[in-house]
């Protein structure tokens, strides 16, 4: 048994079109965009008009597109029960495993990291 | 002045995959899969383990995504001003308007249904 919870929603954008994607959201969410100091890949959007976070990643290759962070108290078990779901693993980076679900859309499972994940996740099986 | 709030994650999946992404996006939130009865393009994921709302949606062309919905009071004045935060208008449905950001990620603009929507929303200017 272990805890999930979907937390975030990211929103990748290739170099040449991040200022105009950056600009973008946080004006939709009506929030200021701060690179994160240790992931400058990364761009938070603190404390949006949305249910959920909300995040930007400067990415290399490939079109834009949104992807999903899965929180966890157990990534190894999360991943394994995913996988069992039909999800297919596509690479570790740091903390996370990035995976694709059975239409090939991205999501990654991260370590817990917030502070109310106690409070807001669910207890799952397996 | 007008309210907007970022709802719901929507995974729009092919007809053909549509079955294996609703099994593992209901796995993956703990929750159950149902289709809503006037809409049954749209399928349901109920309290999700998620911070906001998560749906379903089998589209008839291209490729899985996923998209948000951002919700507003006012959904002529959201949509005006998005195109001047450099979206492009990409059609109407029913009571909605679609968008692409300046990368060509879809939103939709709809117009308020939960109940909650003045206590999460935020005030925006124009």
């Amino acid at each position: 048994m272990h805890r999930v919870l979907l937390r975030e929603i990211v929103i990748d954008a290739p170099a040449e079109q991040f200022d105009a994607v950056s600009r973008f959201w946080a004006g939709l969410l009506g929030t200021e965009a701060k690179q994160v100091p240790d992931f400058p890949e990364f761009t938070a959007l603190p404390n949006p008009a949305a249910l959920s976070w909300v995040g930007l990643q400067r990415i290399n290759e490939g079109p834009a597109r949104y992807h999903v962070d899965v929180e966890t108290d157990d990534v190894e078990a999360e991943v394994a029960r995913l996988i069992r779901l039909g999800a297919i693993e596509k690479g570790r980076h740091r903390s996370w495993v990035v995976l694709e679900d059975p239409a090939g859309l991205l999501l990654c499972v991260v370590p817990v990291d917030s502070e109310d994940f106690e409070a807001r996740s669910r207890v799952v099986d397996g």
